[in-house]
């Protein structure tokens, strides 16, 4: 029972090397930017000599830098490829749902996406990389499976057999997993992203492959950085703490405790309220967005730089506001007992991790001027919290917010002023056109609300007195059996309970969330976080994915059909479209011509006549018919002038000849001019005859798709929606008994409010009780 | 877009409950079973006051208490209920395929698995409770949905529309789900291992529930866990050491190496060419038992009593050829410094763990009479290995081989004999009339495999001279880059490989390998184990579970059609049955009882006459006729003796007849008695009149699944597969171009060898090249 696949597996692997390659080049670019940037203004910072104008300075220069990367980032987009905007996820889902958008898997789309990511994301706007890596796993994909000749002259002799629809969509799917498992380092939670979004058209044997791809493309991505990091020590290939891809491994291991579920289920009603103003938001902004900037390309490169400079500004003024919080003793992550300077009274409250953001705080020590990673073992005296999360990474903010044994190292206020600073800047930035994915500002979101709930927890408990042995009270570590009210795992629940709230997904959501903390223990609160956020959520609004695809207008279907009522009653009859344009087997050119021209219809019922009526034969694609038609055009019927054989068109090169986005624009073109009757623009060096030369009939049927689905009209609604989902069909033929052509249902018949239209007429019918 | 499903999640939280009761109860009564036995044991053998007579007198309890437990299993099984033997698994997978096997989720069976599956693994034999309870919960999800009036009275008012055969099916999904997650704790595992399973027929809302029913299961079991520790301590609720669900948990962190990937694949290549052997020794074992043991009640029942007895008896003999290995340094998991006694050469090679078998070697202190156990930080001056292995549970086995930083505790002598020992006796348990699982032994099995991979590899790394520093030489502890050559984390790495050659599981094993020892760090050499194991064994055999239903005869498809040849260009005409036997819309009762009598299909394509031929209509279920008629012999025709429209019967009520497997021996002899127009035994209370009495003709429109797919023979074989596997489908109707009936494709005729027929038939019919 086996079949040879080596190819296929090959091409995985390619998949997963390559999409490993580019996102290790990504991350690195981004980490060099970001850091230079937060290691110059804390510098700044520390110029005590500078008096209060340090601030200025550093703001200015902050300022400068970040406008100079934001720039950049919405240039190469506005002016080189607009497709590259956004994150992406969205474009990808409506492809791999069965729906085309224009260039989306372009090479040059490819690379603006690359630098604008790069540029954005290192600039330290509130955006991450990880959507766009989804983005370009799916482009990479495309690329590799289809050979690309036209753009890059690259050889395709080998894996010709890919160049068709289904493999083309296989591979992208592969691309996806890959661009998630490369951006989480998380193989299985890409794998289970791509079923999750796609799960019909998913079989068991493409889920092997790409796990396959996923193993290789996380392998690859950790072997990159472990050369990276062994530049300077040695031990190249090992992947231990500094090389470490696990994004943010929990080092403290605390035990769970069934009372966990409460605050659990707290934190996923307030995310999942949370997910909906977000979602809302992010759509009427987007929307705002289409009515307003449409065209205004200036103000379109415009917007991203105002939304940074406020960013700057803001992260840089708001921290002002809090006063310099003494520092007591401090716990290294993975111990249990904190570190307290002599002297330092039993009762401390507030223990901090090591790394903390003085501000315009003292250091306090004669090495004041040396920032604060610098000094091994030793801490400030006082420190900045809203700093502490402002002038960082969106990563290492979420770090300090995950952080355990750090009870109270931030406070209520900054928690809140970092969750609505953020919220908002997450809200504007999202769609700009720059290339960004909101996977981190989404985890960081849900870090502060699991915090902030976290934090009153702590002091509900600590209000009760309780506290853990030989810990001050009110903080409660390991050996404890309250060492559960951590607001630092609490984050954790609140990190995946938004992001569920906001994509929907549930179970590859956890499997991510297990694979960058490396913590099984949290599982439980976690995944009741995720399921009620996404409860709370779904009673108010779409994922924001579908969301934002309706903006688009793109007929994206969802698993489960989105209609009022139930659909298993509805013939299928009151959803078609009818009645049908139909083929015949053998047609006269002109006629072909004539239909091509008048119709938009993406695919053709073929029909035979018989005594009984025309019955159904099988489906003709357009996107087949232009180009057998530009053929004719161009060489005249098949075997018409004594060449017979030669001029026959294979029916598989029918579908290979879309090979790229990059040719569509190229071949609509053409398809213009055949119907128009004149001269191709370049094309192969095919020449179309007059349309006047070529008569007589063409005979389509080695060209009918003989195997598409054809329904009778009493067929249920339900399982026709099915039945698209799971083919990936795009036309579905309606018959009646006799096999006559009655109507065609497609994508768009099928969208929410079609449907429910569907079922009023199938009511004023009477075939549906019209309670 | 809402639908209101409570109903729905209350049922899949109550499965989940319901599983997690019975799972623990499982558990609780092997737990005190085996630990009875193994510590009676261990205290005979400490008696130095018998001399050599307590091996024997240790044997003889040994012998005389896993007898009585066996026989227990078995008896229960083989005159009771012989459906509850074996795992079940294969069972249950069959099932959820579309073929429905009797008495599979009888409450008799559900009683009998379960205490025959307690007696079996507490008696010691190599068996395990994993693949029982995937029975067990997949029975608790039949039976709570479908409400099962049948055999215990129980209330069915609530549930009324579960009692369809698409609900139950869900609910048995998720039943399966929750079995795994419950066996394992692993909640995202068993979901996946349901998707695995049966890819094609999972939607995204089903995903979900069973989300929340595995969810759901593994809070109350950890919940009953913390309960039952509780009882002695205090702190209920709290998931901690103790009462920790994490069965083989990782404590001791390594960081992973590149080169790692090159001994899991080794590991993974010997893993699969194992589980090829494992494979077809069981199958042949399987097939010889049928052949010799059918109808022999006495023998069925000696066969695991012999085993046991083997089993007992080598368990004991085997150590007692390996020498008392001396003691020197022991570590607690999780540390990464051994404890040296004073006096230790710096040269020590063996660091082992604290708890170790005494055996018959001597403890070496004054206290020798005490269980290792019990002398908390003091270690014996030695043990014997294999004891250590052999004279524990399975579970405890494998925490042994598991252990890291124990680089020499187990040499390759006494692991060559485990593997050796363990697989014969999994071999012949495995099919014998107990109720047993396979996951445990699979997992000690690979285990074995990994650790010795590792041992040889710790060899080859300290024969370079490598060491870590501040270790022994040829023992490498985590701080040193060569840590990761830890025999105890290539364990790890073998058991999911042997695990993933048997069951062919890639994605939902990795999950619960994550699950069971968390810990992400080893998962990219346990995913090298997996695929290659896989792939090793892909091109040999089927998967363990595909044969055993092989050799049951049941027509289970796998997710790809297992033909010889691509089938996408054969004509679906080359498969079907033709001529089909088909119905009238209206049919004389006595004609239809002619059919039901002469024929054993299961259903019925359904004509109707028009000029232009018998086209066809849809499809009517033999089960349904069968109701159908019956109700019509006992009350006559609808409508025809003046209580019209009371009579009728609804088309819900026909599939909701067919409650449980419990009934259906009841319906089979109604059936026959309808058929032989004779009366009903028992029934509702009616009385079947006697042939003669019913004429006229009964119109079976109202009960025609008008949704049945039908395809016209050109339709192609691979996307009929494709129908099958998506829709859940039993029948496909092949029909002309003028939608008449030309033949019906059912489940037997997409099995392997049937396929291959087609295309044979395809390529002297000159349709295929036949190269």
């Amino acid at each position: 029972p086996h079949r040879r696949l080596w190819d296929r597996w090959f091409m995985m692997g390619s998949i997963g090397v390559t999409v490993a390659l580019i996102g290790w080049a990504l991350f690195f670019a981004i980490e060099r930017l970001a850091t230079a940037k937060y290691h110059a203004v804390r510098w700044l910072l520390s110029r005590q000599s500078l008096g209060v104008a340090k601030l200025f300075v550093a703001w200015l220069f902050n300022l400068a830098y970040s406008l100079a990367l934001v720039f950049a980032s919405t240039w190469t987009v506005v002016t080189i490829a607009p497709e590259a905007a956004g994150a992406g996820v969205a474009e990808v889902m409506a492809y791999l749902n069965g729906c085309n958008l224009p260039r989306v898997f372009n090479i040059r789309t490819l690379l603006v996406k690359f630098v604008s990511c790069a540029a954005a994301v290192g600039s330290g706007l509130p955006v991450g990389p990880e959507g766009p890596m989804v983005h370009i796993g799916a482009m990479a994909g495309a690329a590799l499976s289809q050979g690309h000749s036209t753009s890059l002259g690259f050889s395709t002799g080998l894996f010709r057999r890919f160049q068709n629809p289904k493999d083309k969509r296989d591979f992208v799917t592969a691309g996806t997993a890959v661009g998630i498992a490369v951006a989480f380092s998380a193989p299985i939670g890409g794998l289970l992203f791509a079923f999750e979004e796609l799960s019909s058209a998913f079989s068991q044997a493409l889920g092997w492959q790409i796990f396959f791809a996923c193993m290789i493309a996380v392998l690859a991505l950790d072997t990159l950085r472990s050369a990276q990091h062994s530049l300077g020590r040695g031990h190249f290939g090992l992947f231990d703490g500094d090389t470490s891809t696990i994004f943010f491994e929990v080092q403290t291991v605390l035990a769970n405790h069934v009372a966990a579920m409460a605050p659990a289920a707290l934190i996923g009603v307030l995310a999942g309220l949370l997910a909906i103003g977000f979602t809302v938001i992010n759509l009427k902004v987007a929307r705002l967005r289409i009515r307003v900037l449409r065209g205004k390309r200036w103000w379109r490169m415009a917007e991203p730089c105002l939304l940074m400079g406020a960013f700057v500004t803001l992260g840089m003024l708001l921290p002002l506001a809090f006063p310099c919080t003494p520092t007591q003793c401090y716990i290294e992550q993975g111990q249990t007992q904190p570190v307290c300077p002599p002297g330092v009274s039993p009762n401390v409250q507030r223990i901090v991790e090591q790394s903390l953001e003085l501000y315009t705080c003292s250091a306090g020590g004669a090495d004041s001027e040396t920032p604060a990673e610098a000094r091994n073992g030793t801490l400030p005296r006082s420190y900045n919290e809203l700093a502490t999360l402002m002038s960082v990474t969106g990563e290492d903010a979420i770090r300090h917010l995950l952080s355990r044994g750090t009870h109270r190292e931030f406070g209520y206020a900054a928690l809140l002023v970092m969750l609505v600073f953020y919220f908002g800047g997450a809200v504007w930035a999202a769609g700009s056109a720059i290339a960004s994915g909101l996977f981190v500002p989404m985890l960081l979101i849900g870090s502060c609300v699991g915090r902030l709930v976290g934090l009153a927890a702590v002091d509900i408990a600590a209000s009760g007195g309780r506290g853990s042995a030989g810990a001050p009270p009110g903080v409660f570590l390991p050996p404890s059996p309250w060492a559960w009210v951590d607001p630092g795992a609490f984050a954790l629940i609140g990190a995946g309970a938004f992001m569920g709230g906001v994509t929907r997904l549930t179970i590859s959501l956890a499997v991510i969330m297990m694979e960058v903390s490396n913590d099984v223990r949290m599982l439980l609160p976690i995944l009741v976080g995720i399921l009620v956020a996404k409860w709370v959520a779904d009673a108010a609004t779409h994922s924001l994915y579908h969301g934002l695809l309706e903006v688009k207008c793109v007929p994206w279907l969802p698993p489960e059909p989105s209609a009022r009522r139930p659909l298993d009653l509805v013939p299928v009859r009151y959803a078609m479209a009818a009645p049908a344009v139909t083929l015949n087997e053998r047609m006269a050119v002109e006629a072909l011509r004539g239909i091509l021209r008048d119709t938009r219809h993406s695919g053709f019922p073929v029909v035979r006549a018989t005594p009984a009526g025309q019955v159904f034969v099988g489906l003709l694609a357009r996107d087949h018919l232009m180009v057998l038609l530009r053929r004719v055009m161009a060489r005249g019927l098949p075997g018409a002038n004594g060449e017979a054989g030669q001029d026959d068109i294979a029916f598989e090169d029918l579908s290979r000849h879309f090979v790229s986005a990059a040719a569509r624009s190229l071949i609509l073109e053409q398809q213009l001019a055949v119907l128009q009757a004149r001269g191709t623009p370049g094309g192969n060096g095919e020449q179309v005859a007059s349309a006047c030369e070529v008569e007589g009939e063409l005979d389509l049927t080695p060209y009918i798709h003989t195997s598409a689905p054809a329904v009778p009209e009493t067929f249920s609604l339900e399982r026709a929606y099915a039945l698209f989902r799971s083919l990936g069909a795009r036309h579905l033929t309606v018959v009646d008994a006799h096999n006559r052509v009655k109507g065609v249902v497609t994508r768009k018949d099928l969208l929410g409010y079609r449907l429910d239209e569907a079922v009023d007429r199938a009511q004023a019918a009477g075939v549906l009780p019209s309670s």
